[in-house]
């Protein structure tokens, strides 16, 4: 909205407004795939101390991570803008999307929860039940070609 | 280790220790990338909401979020395997890179608690001082060539 507001007070109003909605658009997706890509990079973290080539020492603190990060993703596919791997599926079946969304949130607390309170062990358990949660929406909603999220 | 192991079980004792030194070393840097290359999702995520151009609705979160991450950054670099992005005087400016590193951690975690007790705006404010933190950080122990983290 910024920058419409600069648009406008330049005087180009009807292509500044068209322009605008490109960068207001290139915005959520840009905002959407950091998002993702912020849980990409943490569940790969999580899979190499799962797989035990690096430390677990703060394999806790990175089940929160996951698990905050879980808890912001929804909104960043409420605005309904189709880009990236997003499949269109995702608005027109917002209901099962969110429903999705939202028990993986759970999912990751629960297991961030379990991981301080009893460990790597627990962790370990929590992380499969975490994985088949991405996976279940991925196989779903996710474009499987080449790009971002 | 667990590679090690393995490649032990094998029978394959020399190659196979020369090998999995490799894979370690890999499995270090890949680590150290993943880590980094989240916190740098988070920073757009956190830059996005700053220039409002996506809501700020999580900016709270997304600040606790980066903090816990800065919190656990410093030990993926504690094995001295250089690669990627990583210039070597990390290592030989050990107490300079870790006093630094703890120093981010701390205004990142400094942050987000402003964040939480006086909204958006103290977050904004604080927003400049963690990314004052990384650049200090960046100028002096990452390569700019293009690469990994």
């Amino acid at each position: 909205m910024r920058r419409l507001a600069i648009l406008i007070c330049s005087g180009a109003l009807l292509s500044g407004s068209l322009l605008a909605a490109d960068s207001d658009s290139k915005d959520v997706i840009d905002y959407r795939q950091d998002v993702m890509k912020s849980m990409e990079e943490q569940s790969s973290i999580l899979g190499e101390m799962a797989s035990g080539v690096v430390p677990t020492d703060n394999m806790n603190t990175d089940m929160q991570i996951l698990a905050l990060s879980a808890s912001t993703a929804l909104k960043a596919f409420q605005p309904k803008v189709p880009g990236g791997k997003a499949k269109p599926e995702i608005w027109t079946n917002w209901d099962d999307f969110s429903k999705k969304m939202n028990d993986f949130a759970d999912k990751a607390s629960a297991g961030a929860k379990a991981a301080q309170a009893q460990g790597t062990d627990a962790a370990m358990t929590e992380l499969v039940d975490i994985a088949n949660g991405c996976k279940g929406c991925h196989d779903m909603y996710r474009e499987e070609t080449k790009g971002q999220n």
